[in-house]
């Protein structure tokens, strides 16, 4: 029986967006996982397959189709347009290339899935910006933002976020039983792709020249293993119900199998897993100015990193885009 | 020798206030814990004491100077007001009596302690608005708040600021891994005694008539035993720097122990089993509408529950006000 | 296109055990989930699904050719013969039947797989002796067992092996941070269970009459949502190593997918998500009684529930035994 | 007014270990902390004092009257010794001094209280031996042990015993939902301080020549902050009632405040904070061989390491033996 499948590789494979890249490809059923890299683990065997992790000087990338680099942020662009260079498809999960460096295409499917198709180097999006500009985007293309007021983005985030580096900050014994901010002030390392993302949706879908609203960003650190939650307060040029606003996120995001929209507000627990932004929202009693309470949700590891770059490389070899992908 | 200490009681000992309550009477120096009610574990010791659980009808409530009323909101009420007429000063820890009801004062220290001496029926505050209030009395009685734009609270709680009692939303295997707003779009119950709160530090401080500045109040449930954190976005007439804001809070709780200010922003870590309220602060960058970034962190069980109805019962019976507390 | 797969329903779907299983079926590649009870969720959703929960009374239990039932232990037994006697097979999660009760079999494949082929109506072990019976039946045949000396089996497993109950031993406040043993000195349900299961490896495996060799049980309430560990001290007529300890189980279960043996201990993140026991072993250095160390790990939703009851339903219905299995 | 205090200090304050010291310390009657010694934050403010982190080399170690050394074991015996040259009491808590290095006592007072009167180099005890050896000095002082088969002491640890090293076995995002064993096979380093503590237990309680009775200790790693269970499986001569084993280990610890008994078996919740060994008893039915289950609890960084040291310190200094212990 003749395989057809496209055969994958993952660069930095034990770290824990390299682990869920790994676990995504041992199941997907139209990419093969021929190589795992790790310079740590080199020689060990890779659970739930059949291969031992590689140096990365011994992985054949010049023989894959596709190379996922899953790298720390300023050691992964190096590697990316090495990797690009010997003629796979790379998608590099860091942010290191968000910037469009090397001529890497920021990858949103859901906003700008057309830049997707047959792409040759992809930077993956954040795992903050992925939610925020899900949610954001159809407010910004209607009109209904003020931009009077900025836009306050509350976000909180398990701390596989932040990598598997030994940092005392991150031993159980700190993050247990706490609770608390890092990054504020707009000075967290997404803000710029935040801002980024917010112009080209401004002007994307309005043509009007892009300049993203303002906004407040506050991440904190959660006592979880994994998923984001994104607490926003969208302030509106006039009162929106909550049954309008459903409707309009709904019809901008039709047919988008990888957005969940409810009026229930979604936590943790509906989205772990699963790669999707769930999306719900509230109105809010006894305030002047019109706000539209908007929560997402997503799992940073899968719709925020290794599940959103499957669905990137499926989109960029033509392959169905859901393939592989737990919804 | 003769004891001179105040002889003390807890009704409803054996939910998470009430244990905590029990732990600070057993080892407050000024006052000793006579009696401690529990329908559910009457006759059963007391851990950390000598005493046995009794039943409310058999607990020497006349024969006491102070009772702590930990029961569920709803339930605390007709108790407190029974055990009021009984003679002691009793302090009520629920929800019920924080509009007065019974004549009841309310009793926030650090902002109207005067109400507090020779009070006898005193509503303790409750966890949230504790919080929240001495986080923004020295802006609204500054008048730096801009009011055309609503203070944006997220909050974020422990689960024992839900009580003790068995439901399923409050099971390990739901909440460990979850995180989720709740109560949102100022619907929580304790949205009107913040705006109560709110009016009168307007009131209170610059003498116009009290007008409660605009608020959005969203509450979430964190995976940890205690602590509550606040990220409050406040809207300033101008730009403040951090420094300034220091200086300012500082100034304003000149003199008071349970309040700690700097420029670092607290975590749950730095407040859990002390009787304080931590604030910090940070400005915003690249945002046009001036906001500043104020973070309180509190232990929902002691400055917010136990601790702080300590430090009102001791005001109110004459005793060094930080007797007994943590801090 | 000819669907021809099976049709499956779930009684009791709400639980932890029940939700696993619809999550299961959702994607089980040959059984299509036609119905889900619930009567407390009667008409919402099912996640994953395109179903609502149905109450039993409504559940369309002929006209499906498999139930699984996951009540809890002391409701299962009468609904599964009532299911049973409409036509399908039936699976019983619950302990109800694990004595043979109403004719049902005792369904651990890698011990007794002949017993499940053509089952009609199966008890599901529980999850604590499916690791213990696939961790002990090798030893129990090859006669190493000191019988002078009891084995014992110290065990530790997270909350949702409790189940979904609103009990206020299982809050979150109650169970994180704490660690302690509850069914000890061989009172836990389970014991008749284990016990059976051992004297009937004993007279399976060598011909004798079955004896089960003493043991103490012990298990334990871990802080999290699932898992077990078992940590196995097995007295030993004489020393044996490691390594032929494991080649001893490799070859008792040479070719089975569901049992994962080696020289490494397991912990409970090697099998969270897998329908697999996970065995390890080691010795013990300066002790004069022989004893080998046996640790086995499982996931008690997956492998001890959810995914054995797949795992058996497949055999039963001449379906792939791995079919729809996560390993 | 004149301060009789004797003076302290502090050397390795910002681990886990060295923050309880420190934390103890500020709250003493008869101890004034004068000093904190970190290389890693000197000249940051030290929690709950009004000190600064000293670098070891500025802290006036000759000027006080007690010196904690809470450094990792291996880096620690030479510090203490240069200390103890230098004038101070001092008390190591590593495992460095604790075969009497330096002429250093082991001191656990509850079984050996005398040897700490007037000591001048103290070992304070490890963690899992301070329960293991107040678990079973009474069973071996009085002769029951049956020596025929091993002591099974299955134990489980929160994080903080494996200090506050950065390293990635001990990131929440390893930690959190798992639970594995580590040092099995009785090659923990802790196992020669047992085997010296249960021979010198049997040695000191009946006059013969003191062995070791066989043991097999295996340790575990809980996902929780801090607390120890020991849960011990006593091989018995011949059956024991649990109500004749409270008995027995109540008349051993008469007096002892830091032991508590009981037929209940404790959980963590039931001793972390406190600087206690709770000990709880059960007896194991169905089981030919006579066996008492032993739970015992304790507080890592309390009775297991910084609550005793204040203790040991205490008896050495002449003052209080539980001044500044919290019961």
């Amino acid at each position: 029986m003749v395989n057809n499948n496209k055969r994958a590789g993952v660069i930095g494979a034990t770290g824990y967006t390299g682990q869920e890249m790994v676990a995504l490809l041992a199941r997907h059923p139209a990419l093969d996982l021929v190589f795992a890299s790790s310079e740590a683990e080199a020689g060990k065997p890779v659970r739930g397959t059949r291969l031992q992790y590689l140096r990365l000087e011994s992985a054949p990338v010049a023989d894959v189709d596709v190379v996922f680099v899953c790298l720390p942020t300023g050691a992964s662009a190096e590697v990316s347009l090495r990797a690009r260079s010997a003629g796979p498809l790379v998608v590099d999960l860091s942010a290191d290339l968000r910037e469009g460096q090397g001529g890497a295409v920021y990858a949103l499917p859901e906003l700008w899935r057309e830049d997707v198709r047959g792409a040759q180097l992809i930077a993956n999006p954040g795992c903050y910006p992925t939610g925020i500009l899900v949610s954001l985007a159809p407010a910004l293309a209607s009109g209904l933002v003020d931009p009077s007021r900025p836009i306050v983005i509350d976000a909180a985030s398990g701390v596989t976020g932040a990598g598997r580096s030994a940092k005392r900050d991150l031993l159980f014994g700190e993050v247990s039983e706490d609770f608390k901010a890092y990054g504020v002030g707009n000075r967290h390392r997404h803000v710029p792709e935040i801002r980024a993302g917010l112009a080209r949706s401004a002007t994307g879908m309005n043509g009007k020249s892009g300049v993203a609203p303002q906004f407040i960003f506050t991440p904190h650190l959660l006592p979880v293993r994994r998923g984001i939650l994104e607490t926003i307060y969208l302030p509106l040029k006039s009162a929106l119900a909550v049954s309008d606003a459903v409707a309009l996120w709904s019809e901008f995001y039709a047919g988008e199998a990888c957005v969940d929209i409810g009026e229930a507000l979604p936590g943790l627990k509906d989205v772990v897993g699963r790669n999707v932004v769930s999306l719900g929202f509230a109105d809010v009693a006894d305030v002047e100015s019109p706000t539209l309470l908007v929560v997402a949700a997503l799992d940073n590891l899968m719709k925020g990193a290794a599940g959103q770059a499957v669905q990137n490389a499926n989109i960029a070899l033509g392959l169905d885009e859901l393939a592989g992908l737990p919804l």
